[in-house]
């Protein structure tokens, strides 16, 4: 919804188009400077962040709504984007009239008034999907209601909407269950990466640290990576060795299932 | 719905308490002489099987509607219930006409038509939950529509409605993965059981063979199960001996999500 007309139309008739009662909420995972981090959207009107999120449409199929809307929000497209769980447990979410005032004041941008009987008041279920993105070659031009959004560290989460909070720490023990079953580390991370980027990055999503040295030892025994002829400049003296995944092996490993460390 | 005047009162007026375009289906899966088994259901006017299903009440959780609608259809209460996955992708939820027909021909049963516009033939995305039960504590009364019920061996799944064929693939897939992670071997068996009975779970549950002493080995070295002072009489010269998890080494293991096996 680009233009201030597109999003009138969208509150006006969007029912027609669209299932009421049913969302898609979007946890887009990044990770750069040794943080794994979220990307969040401020709407017009709130002090609050969010999700991007949707609606789906009535003739769409649900991994095609979930593509759309990730894309109509954030212009990111062909990452990896997996479903992981439905929201509808939360009091927010039984709660229309919290519901019918945080659209009231998002669409007062332009002028259009959500009252009780609103389709947009209507109690809604929320269908979480998570997105793996390259933080380093992420370009996102965000949509008309948006005022501002970026990257937030995720252990230090802004204020949120609805139950946006629950839904990034469901997405969140899902990374940590299957890190070692899909090929999580791969789309979380650059194609070239340091050892030390790696090895962070499996303490962030796992949240406990791991003894550097046998992690390291388990990444290059099981062949998961290997050395590039190729060093990164971080200092004076300091020009650690670049790493790739070695493709065969850490697919192999993905599908035993077995973890790299405890 | 116990009775016909109820279940006809929930097709006319449902909609007023139910949210329409959501359903829940319950994969509940028993364990018996070796074989993992599906419950299911035949409602009334269909040869094709169904998943134990139901709608959402408009003020009700979803965990809430999850529990009710399993009690209601299966008299089961008290088990290990898990959302995995919400399904809106199959052609069969999109085609208004052929859910149309599903319910017209259920609901024949108590003479209610069910039209193109009535609120039962709105496309319908299902939430997925799976049960674990302990096959042979189970006692199960169905209610009205349901014209016969049973366990089906997983790998002889009858002809089924709708996309359960699906919905029931995509449960297996998800305890493949958790089997590790979750108590679903505890779940699943009885308390006491012989060895040859988990390790055919587990092979049953992975789809996979793992050779005998192995798995034993590992099992008893993990200290997962314990033998117990205790014989099951299975034949003139067979009598093996019954074991119990060893509950705290178990969730050590589950914590740490290591394989048994490969």
């Amino acid at each position: 919804m680009d233009s201030a007309q597109q999003t009138a139309d969208f509150a006006a008739n969007g029912h027609q188009f669209f299932l009421p009662h049913l969302s898609i909420d979007c946890v887009v995972f990044g990770y750069h400077d040794h943080q794994l981090k979220i990307f969040l959207v401020r709407y017009h009107g709130h002090e609050a962040w969010s999700l991007p999120g949707g609606f789906i449409k009535r003739d769409e199929t649900l991994t095609d709504a979930a593509n759309r809307i990730l894309a109509e929000k954030t212009q990111i497209t062909n990452v990896f984007l997996r479903q992981f769980h439905t929201f509808g447990d939360s009091p927010t979410r039984l709660n229309r009239i919290e519901t019918q005032q945080i659209h009231n004041k998002i669409y007062a941008k332009v002028n259009v008034a959500i009252g009780e009987d609103h389709w947009l008041s209507e109690r809604t279920l929320s269908i979480g999907y998570y997105a793996l993105v390259d933080y380093h070659t992420l370009i996102i031009t965000p949509e008309h209601l948006i005022e501002e959004y970026g990257w937030c560290d995720i252990d230090k989460i802004l204020p949120l909407l609805f139950d946006h909070h629950e839904i990034i720490e469901t997405a969140l023990l899902t990374l940590r269950s299957q890190i070692y079953q899909l090929p999580i580390g791969y789309n979380l991370l650059p194609a070239k990466f340091t050892l030390p980027e790696i090895h962070a990055l499996y303490e962030a999503v796992l949240g406990k640290t791991f003894d550097r040295r046998n992690f390291r030892k388990k990444l290059l025994t099981l062949g998961l990576v290997r050395q590039l002829d190729e060093q990164r400049k971080i200092g004076a003296h300091r020009s650690p060795f670049l790493y790739e995944f070695d493709l065969q092996n850490y697919h192999k490993a993905l599908e035993q299932g077995a973890p790299l460390a405890y």
